[in-house]
């Protein structure tokens, strides 16, 4: 996990806007020689690469998608970049910009922006992305992040939601449940503290839970996986609402229904425990627990050879002719409707 | 000026986040064909264009942008869109598409979210704009609109801030101030609102003000005329944070000084009666008011007679060898020494 090393304070409103955006990007590192300009001027420019250009936008908001009380700033900056290159990853293509905007309070120190953009520097490294741009202000409640990731993708490989047919494989990367139950159990431990700010911290049991829900990993991967297989799925989404919501849209914006397997579908070893120790059922939280960012696809049935052995993958369903209808066939073997019961951003619980 | 003519109120949860968006989006007309794929995918998809990608980002927050006690929603979502593209003009390019995230606390019905997006979809045909994504969540206070604009330019047309030489002139267009005293207008009749409810608006001697404060023009007029005029410049930026600000970002990028002459500086005759008025100084405004998203940039003196006789431009001074050193030679002959101070995004004040 990421540490948090900054203890010092420095008031933003001593370096002005200009001096925060130098400081904050001049450890930006440029990765790709297409970004022929990035942050300094009225805009950043990239060089025509012959591709189709991709642009994805995510907003997240302090007291809505996370809470500075157990998120560290470090892993926030890493997750937020996380979450948008997720979505050029959903389309089969490949991440190179970014444009990160962050609005603070005054209640915020240089050395927490710091911090923040130390988590940002270390995910556009390790994904090989460019920061481009952004913009810095002040906010009146909080800390706001607004990032819009840039990507590209041959036309022929671009992979939209609205491609899956009836007999499709419906196939999911690595295991669904755990980003959310690390939620709750960093929601109980914060509960805990408040109660009795000395209490140990008893996290040892759900470490990859934890770091499933403070640091996730966007699957660039299994793009590339896809692309050595020779896979190009007919359809594809990534998982950030939940399973159900995420499979209802590809059902209804290809025009298809779906069958989903009770039994195939994949979970860690620490979720099922934790689910049995939380009273929870684990293929709900599978369905509606959200923020996995793993990648849902389907794919033809005659690439079912070269999907069924890979540890990567699961295949979890088959799409069918009952527009819109999801259906979980439970380990009894009973049919389930599966209505979206992920997040709502604007609901009011 | 744009009106607002909603007054029913319906909760944003009645509905959810992708009915939200459906309902918002769904008069967005599509103006470019390289727009593949708009709203309703995990990217927007655009086509190659066989030229350079122009980004660039804003945010805009209630209470540190805009104060929604005298900005119309339509207004705000109008310039919200302008404050954009006036960056990708600022580089000589095209402007073509958008994407507009919002997060809004739950005091903010339906209502008033079509409002604001009403002027979004305006600024979008006046502009020939295609809205093709973002986000929409929820806020814990106030409204908050994050947008980025997209935009081509060829390589040999771009225009960067580091391009000006000593002796190129310097030229704006349109005239300045006129929005930072429409906002003084506006604040002055907020205090005798709230002093008097019942006071009648006395706007009549301010309309222009006020018109470039609610409601600025990216000057994408000013591109076609500098290709018309066959003038490329050596170096460009709009005008959002005062005149001084934007010029010693030029001076600062291009390794050049500059000189202004204060009775070069082009105001409208409300701004200067105005300035009368409130007892302040037209120069001032000028230099240090921000938010006119004029064009400000520096041509080779060869191009002096392309420019010269064109009722859209001012040469206001010409570039020097001192680096970094801008001096305004008032109307007395003396030479003044500017700094920026224009407003900053995390002052204090």
């Amino acid at each position: 996990m990421l540490e948090n090393k900054n203890q010092a304070k420095t008031s933003l409103s001593e370096l002005g806007e200009f001096k925060l955006i130098d400081h904050l990007t001049k450890h930006a590192v440029k990765h790709h020689k297409d970004t022929v300009k990035g942050v300094g001027d009225d805009c950043a420019v990239i060089e025509d690469t012959g591709l189709q250009t991709l642009v994805t936008t995510d907003f997240l908001i302090e007291g809505v998608h996370f809470d500075l009380s157990y998120v560290p700033l470090k892993h926030l900056g890493y997750k937020a970049v996380m979450v948008n290159l997720s979505d050029i990853y959903a389309m089969n293509g490949r991440a190179k910009q970014i444009t990160v905007s962050i609005a603070v309070s005054n209640r915020f120190p240089l050395e927490a922006l710091e911090e923040l953009y130390e988590g940002i520097h270390l995910a556009c490294n390790s994904y090989k992305i460019d920061l481009i741009g952004g913009d810095t202000t002040s906010s009146t409640k909080g800390l706001l992040i607004s990032i819009t990731a840039i990507g590209e993708v041959s036309k022929d490989q671009c992979v939209y939601r609205n491609g899956a047919k009836a007999n499709d494989l419906l196939v999911v990367s690595g295991d669904l449940g755990a980003a959310y139950l690390g939620l709750q159990v960093l929601e109980r431990e914060k509960q805990v503290f408040q109660v009795n700010p000395n209490a140990e911290h008893e996290l040892d049991a759900y470490t990859y839970l934890v770091e499933r829900q403070l640091k996730p990993e966007a699957r660039k991967d299994v793009v590339k996986l896809l692309s050595d297989l020779e896979v190009k799925p007919t359809s594809m989404i990534d998982i950030s609402d939940g399973l159900s919501s995420e499979v209802l849209h590809l059902c209804k914006q290809s025009k298809t229904g779906c069958q989903i397997y009770e039994d195939k579908i994949p979970l860690d070893q620490q979720v099922i425990s934790t689910c049995e120790e939380f009273n929870m059922d684990s293929t709900t939280i599978a369905l509606s627990g959200g923020e996995d960012y793993e990648l849902l696809f389907t794919v033809k049935q005659e690439d079912f050879p070269k999907i069924k052995a890979n540890p990567n993958f699961s295949i979890i369903g088959h799409m069918t002719e009952d527009t819109g209808i999801v259906e979980l066939v439970t380990r009894g073997g009973q049919k389930v409707t599966v209505t979206a019961q992920g997040w709502n951003a604007l609901g009011d619980d």
